[in-house]
C-alpha cells in the first residue's frame, strides 16, 4: 500500500459516476481523500475504501491541497465554487466539469479575482478508463500549479497534457477532438449504410476500414502542415481529383436511396474551394472555406460568452 | 532474379500512371509482360524492364494469360475490351478501372455473353504503393478466375482480397471505405478549423487525434455488430447523449463563425433518430436515418444503371 503521508491530500467535489470515478483513482493511488456531494447516498462504497465524507464543500476543501470538482455543468460548478470561494486560496482547483472555452475563461477570470490557482480540465476517456495509464486528461492554466500536482492528477489518468496558460484551452481541445470523432463515426456509419445497401454485411466491412484508419495518423500530420503554413501544394490526388471522388460516392449513395444529408455538404465544400481557384491543390486547402469568418469572429472573443 | 517460364504471362492495357505501375509490378515479380496504349510514348521505361511493346491491344490480350486493364474511365475501358472480345475467351480479364458497381456488374454480363472469365478490381492505395507488400486490392467476380491467379495478382499488392462472385463488390467496398475516408478528413479539417479559431496550431492538435483514431477499429467492430444486428444497445454514452455533446460542438463552431455545413447535418441525423425513440439506445442506431429509402432502392437494382 502506498504512503499517504507523501500523498497529497485531495478533495473531490461531486459524486456523479466521473466523480466518483475520480475519487476511486485518489484512493487507489493511496491519496487522503476528501468527499462531498450536494445530495447524499452516492459515497458508501468510497467512505468503504478510505474516503472522508464531508458535511459540507467548504469542510471537504480546507482538508485538501488539491481540489478536483466535477458536477453536471457550469451552472453546478459555479455555485458551488461560489460558497467556497474564500477557502480555496492556498490551494489547487481543478474543474473537470465539461463545459465551453469561454465559461471556462470566465472561471479563471472569477478565480483570479479571488486569488485562487485554477486549472481547468477535460477527460477524454470514458469514465471505465479514469485512473488507468492510458487515460488522457487535458489541463490548462498556470503552469505553476500543473506542476505542483503533477503527480496526484497522475493518479487520474497516466496522459496528463498541460496544454498552456488560457483556462479555455482544454475545453478548445476537447471540442476540436470530438469534431473529428464526430465526422469519423458519421462517415463511418455512412459506409455501413452503403454498404448494405447492397447486401454488405457492415462485419464483412470492418476489418477493411482499418486500411483508411491507419493512413490517418500522417495524413493528419501533412494535413496539420498545410494548415499552419497556410501552403496547400497538390499532390497525387489534388482537391479536384478528390471532388469528383466524393461526388461518384454521393451520386451512388442518392442512386441506392441513402439520406446524403451529411454527404452532399462535404461534396459541397469540395466544390467551394475548386471554385476559389484552388482545384490543383491539396485536399486540405478545403479549411480555406471551413473556417468561414472565423478569422473576423476572433477579434470578438472579448464580447458574448457561449 | 525470378524464373520467367514459371510466371504467368499477362498483358497490361493503358499506361496512365497507374498502369506504368501495374506493369513495373509485373516485371519486377518476374512475370513476360506484354504492354500497350492507345496513345503511344508513355512505355521506355518499362521497355528498358523488359516489357514487350504490342502494336496493338488484340496483340497485346494474345500474348497473356492473364490481362489486365487499367485506364481513364468505363468508357474508354468499353471501347478497348468491345475491340479484343474475341481474343479474351480462356483468358482472365481484370479490370481495374476505377467504376460503379453497376456498370462493374454490367461489364460483368458483357463479358459472360462472351464467354470471359472477368474480375472487377479496386486498388485501394496510391499509385507508389502498388506492387508492395501492404497494398490491399478489391477483386470480385468468379472465385475459380480469382484463384487461378491469385499468385500473379499478389505482384500487384500483397492484400488481394475476393470479395465474392457479384462482380460489383469490388467498387461497393471501395465506394464504402471512401465514404468512411471522406467523413473523416471532413471531420479532421473541421477540427483543425475549430482549434485555429481560438489560435491552437494544427500541429499542436494533430498528436492528440491519435487518441481517437486509436480507438476506431474497436468502435467499428462494435458498430458493425450493432448494424448487422439490427439491434443497439445503449450504453455507457447512448444516442440522446451524443446528440448533446455534438450540439455543444456545432454551437461553438457557429459562435466562432467557422462552415456548418458539414456538421449541422450529423447534429441533425442524431436529432432526427432521437425523434424516432432511440435516444436511449446506441449512436449507431442513427443508421435508421442515414439509410433513407435503401430498401426499397435495393429492389430497383436491375433498373436504371449508374
Amino acid at each position: 500500500m502506498a504512503n499517504d503521508l507523501e500523498k497529497t491530500p485531495v478533495a473531490v467535489l461531486g459524486l456523479g459516476a466521473m466523480g466518483q470515478a475520480l475519487a476511486t483513482a485518489f484512493l487507489k493511488a493511496g491519496h487522503p481523500t476528501t468527499i462531498w456531494n450536494r445530495s447524499p447516498g452516492k459515497d458508501d462504497e468510497l467512505i468503504a475504501r478510505g474516503a472522508v465524507r464531508a458535511t459540507g464543500a467548504a469542510e471537504a476543501v480546507r482538508a485538501a491541497e488539491l481540489v478536483v470538482i466535477c458536477v453536471v455543468d457550469h451552472h453546478a460548478a459555479t455555485a458551488v465554487l461560489d460558497s467556497v470561494a474564500e477557502d480555496l486560496p492556498g490551494r489547487v482547483l481543478v474543474n473537470l466539469t465539461s463545459d465551453t472555452p469561454e465559461r471556462a475563461r470566465k472561471t479563471g477570470a472569477w478565480a483570479q479575482e479571488h486569488g485562487i490557482d485554477y486549472l481547468d480540465g477535460s477527460i477524454m476517456v470514458p469514465v471505465d478508463l479514469v485512473g488507468r495509464p492510458p487515460a488522457l486528461i487535458f489541463y490548462s492554466g498556470p503552469r505553476t500549479a500543473y506542476d505542483r500536482h503533477e503527480t496526484a492528477l497522475k493518479a487520474l489518468g497516466g496522459k496528463p497534457a498541460h496544454l498552456g496558460e488560457d483556462q479555455g484551452l482544454a475545453a478548445v481541445y476537447d471540442l476540436a477532438l470530438l469534431d473529428y470523432f464526430y465526422g469519423s463515426i458519421s462517415g463511418l456509419l455512412h459506409a455501413y449504410a452503403l454498404a448494405g445497401a447492397d447486401g454488405v454485411r457492415a462485419a464483412d466491412l470492418a476489418p477493411y476500414l482499418d486500411t483508411i484508419t491507419a493512413f490517418m495518423p500522417s495524413l493528419a500530420a501533412e494535413a496539420a502542415q498545410h494548415v499552419d503554413a497556410g501552403s496547400h501544394p497538390g499532390e497525387a490526388a489534388n482537391l479536384g481529383m478528390m471532388a469528383s471522388g466524393v461526388g461518384h460516392i454521393l451520386e451512388w449513395a442518392e442512386h441506392r436511396g441513402l439520406d446524403v444529408s451529411t454527404l452532399r455538404p462535404i461534396k459541397e465544400v469540395y466544390d467551394r474551394t475548386v471554385a476559389l481557384g484552388h482545384a490543383a491543390e491539396s485536399w486540405t486547402s478545403t479549411i480555406e472555406v471551413v473556417r468561414g469568418n472565423a478569422d473576423s469572429a476572433r477579434g470578438d472573443r472579448a464580447g458574448q460568452t457561449l
